[in-house]
């Protein structure tokens, strides 16, 4: 599988990626073990700090080890990866080593000790931020600490998830600044 | 411009609409006037009750017409509806009539006081939760009570904001049930 070649992204442009709603691989690491998860509940929350919300069940392996490193990466797969992406969400990280079960590489990241997808188009490396909404409930604040994207495709195809195994692959682009001159961001 | 037809729609399957990630209308009444805003910064949070998670920034007169209501109904435009949705997102509901501006029409809803916009392809009716993850914050999570969906068409195109007037519009679907028979949801 392709590995990205991914460079520094200004943290204040990641909603221009995460916004559409894709699915998401979101990698973590505890306890000497790594793990994946399969994620489409997450939502921007700020620009600066860059912060992105999401649902993680506890029933997931990955809720403990996030809970317990307070850290993630969260990854933007491509539509290439669609069988792992399915795969990933249907296996769990208490009884399977997803990298090595679905062929895919950790990289280390900077900031975080939660590995990086290196197949993945772009990585978020994620601590928990300083003010959870809600220790009681499932809600995850991230702030995002450092951004890596692949400069080439400049736009790839991610896929969003309807539910029961259905996928809308993301489609064409279309840019009304020029119409719009004067809206807001 | 078009009205959509919509009829009552499982609550348990709204994932299916807004997990993709689509910018949606959000459709408020309070004190004898109504207003809407675009949003894009919302996800679901669970199938029964169906929640789903947004955030609304105090800035928006939206913010206190649904904190004061606490009454919402989220409608999801299609791709034909682009001017409305950057329009509505690029003034304020303190000086302007949204729905007379930008010519959209408020159906009266069967559970909250909060209009229904006809022009949009699915409404979906909802009240502030119960347990609301952080009062402080401008995280709201809302309980679907009545949803209304267009039969026709199936999937239409939808819009899903990148920031700075770019949009990605919804593409081509991916049915991988067959392949993938056990599958989670």
């Amino acid at each position: 599988m392709k590995h990205y070649r991914k460079h520094d992204y200004d943290l204040a442009q990641i909603r221009r990626l995460l916004e559409p709603g894709p699915v998401v691989l979101v990698s973590s690491a505890h306890g000497g073990r790594t793990n994946i998860m399969t994620m489409g509940w997450h939502m921007m929350i700020g620009f600066t700090p860059a912060l992105v919300g999401c649902y993680i069940d506890p029933a997931n392996h990955s809720y403990d080890m996030v809970v317990a490193s307070g850290e993630c990466v969260i990854n933007i797969p491509t539509a290439d990866l669609l069988e792992q992406v399915i795969g990933i969400g249907n296996c769990s990280g208490s009884d399977t080593d997803k990298f090595a079960r679905f062929g895919l590489t950790a990289r280390p990241g900077v900031e975080v000790a939660a590995p990086l997808v290196a197949e993945c188009y772009a990585s978020f490396e994620c601590r928990l931020a300083d003010a959870t909404p809600n220790p009681n409930a499932p809600l995850f604040v991230w702030q995002v600490v450092r951004a890596h994207v692949a400069a080439v495709p400049k736009l790839p195809e991610t896929l969003h998830y309807r539910g029961d195994g259905q996928f809308m692959i993301s489609g064409r682009e279309i840019d009304t600044r020029s119409r719009y001159p004067g809206q807001t961001r």
